[in-house]
């Protein structure tokens, strides 16, 4: 069984100390290209591949039962998305978390559309008792899980009750643990016109846990790099769909220095 | 159960009624952002989802029997789409169609393929008898369900017969219900080499039953959209793969000027 | 049930011979616009509908177990990729594979992941015995398969023994049935930065051998095609996601003099 994480965690002094932490994330992330498996929903498939790919991870998709255990436990981290829930889909997640929480992997819950179907709701309670390293969502799903407002206080104490790291993606992201709060407005409208763009950023955030331990760190690094390439791709594209390829240029070439220009971090007590 | 409409059907004039009253189906559309619900093939999900976000439609995609009536009594339109045809969608499709019947929602059928499997064709014929609001598709699935030609005077006596608003695609569409036809020649030979197209004009005339009750209306405004849309696209495109990126870019951006500007209506008596 | 072809096998007296030849399978697929029934995974389905949209081919996808057969018997070739490997695909290849060994109709395997899970190296051999016209894959997948080096003697050694043409897909691209061996360097690392491109590039394979007896020259003629048309692709693109759109453009607009002009191809003894 995975073990709460006993080392004292990191305090970042400024917004400029966790961005330039983020970058280092990054690079690392390219150095490593970890496997990230992703029980994600059908929609989300190819794209979430192509943001992984294009970031510099390894994807892999697999849903069968019969496999699905060899795989996670040849990656370095796992992502639970309930897109388009069914059978199949929670066979492969029983197996898939079970062998994640047995080797010590890293995993996110991405808990989609839990507002629209009780069965989904109480299902993404069940995984929650699991134990997700992160979890990432918008604030409609937070309310339907979390029952709580999504100021920063709010968000950290529902982390610290659950001792997990959350992303909360909106116009302005919040990330927290049970310590630890930062804001981030990076990012643009035309990241909401577009199908999959959170379930590519959990997918994302699981990118970064398979290269670093500290889940807030983790987690706000990937909402940073998804929201810095977001507001690149935007200032180049017409319209939605070229905003699908200007978003995977951008991830691809992203680097350090564009990554700090562009970050618009707040630390929160 | 739905009850046949009973209120007189508007009668259009002149194309350019017709016209004026698909751009305001436009306008509502993106005032509202309904929620469309679409059981759809695998190979066309993403794509649908982002013509939807691109039109201002707000789409769900889940299969799962536990949840796809929450989804589909929270919806304001349904999508059923037979392309990658299987036991899950099945079920998912029955206790859907059931559930907007029961509630009086708007919904289409896109019978993709009933051409090449007659366990297909045998099946869009059960769900016909449960009365789809409209049914988009080809003209070679037309003749494999309809058994008749596909003149204006065959596609509306079948219409009649069948109590159901019509859009059949092609190099000329048509829209037909009992009472009233209208081709346009609107689009181009590119939309034939992207997948799904047809596909995602079946969402998208669910996208406007969502806020249109007059279902030939709804499947003439939706058709002429998909057509300008796809033309505005193929004039920036080089090839089937910017086009994809161009045509949600269309869609995006589309309003009533040049929606009016470019529609090649004919009405039919 | 499928015989061994008897036909003396043409020998290439040059690269040029042989890139004539592939250009002639190009004029070919245009011309007939063969039906290629593909059993692929989830993440790939809708690239490789549009990749072979784009060629000028016509892709179905279902997998269905009532209607598989129909829509098999129906088509030109078949694909079956175990990239999502589950049990209605397990179910829909039988039926498919079936369906095109009784039909003579020519078939191709993508081992997809073999490395990654006993259980599908287990299944892919269990298909091999069922004799794939043609195999394409990587050189991990090879390794898992055939457990001899990827050398050109040792590629066409396997495919003596198992009768079959191979593609095996990489930096260099290597071609071989039991007596020929070619190679190829085509193509851009931007290829491994898109999800499904392999998968893609083995729908290709089947696309050609629709309109090529000869397994061989097929294989060859769709590698060195994807190839070429994804270092035009590369040329245009700024990252994985131009390049998406721009080798559906290249695929699209692919002449034989561009074929010719930019071939690499190295006939082996």
């Amino acid at each position: 069984m995975q073990e709460p994480t006993t080392a004292p965690l990191r305090q970042f002094a400024s917004p400029a100390d966790l961005v330039s932490t983020a970058a280092d994330v990054l690079a690392r992330l390219r150095a490593k290209a970890p496997r990230v498996h992703c029980i994600t929903n059908s929609v989300a498939e190819n794209f979430t591949a192509n943001v992984l790919l294009a970031l510099g991870a390894v994807p892999s998709m697999t849903l069968s039962p019969v496999e699905v255990g060899s795989f996670v436990s040849r990656a370095d981290a796992l992502l639970v998305n309930l897109g388009t829930f069914g059978r199949e889909r929670s066979e492969a997640t029983s197996i898939a978390v079970d062998t994640a929480v047995q080797g010590g992997l890293p995993w996110v819950l991405d808990p989609v559309f839990v507002d629209r179907a009780p069965s989904r709701a109480i299902y993404a309670q069940d995984l929650l008792f699991l134990r997700p390293t992160a979890m990432r969502l918008n604030a409609a799903e937070f309310a339907a899980l979390a029952g709580v407002g999504d100021g920063p206080g709010d968000v950290r104490g529902y982390a610290r009750e659950r001792n997990i790291a959350i992303g909360l993606s909106g116009a302005r992201d919040l990330i927290a643990d049970g310590s630890r709060v930062a804001s981030l407005t990076n990012g643009d409208p035309l990241m909401a016109r577009v199908t999959a763009m959170g379930c590519a950023a959990s997918a994302m955030v699981g990118a970064c846990l398979a290269v670093e331990k500290d889940a807030f760190v983790a987690t706000a690094a990937a909402l940073l790099i998804a929201g810095v390439a977001g507001e690149m791709a935007a200032e180049k594209a017409r319209g939605p769909g070229s905003f699908v390829a200007e978003i995977l240029d951008a991830l691809y070439s992203l680097d350090a220095g564009a990554l700090t220009a562009r970050s618009r971090v707040t630390l929160h007590e």
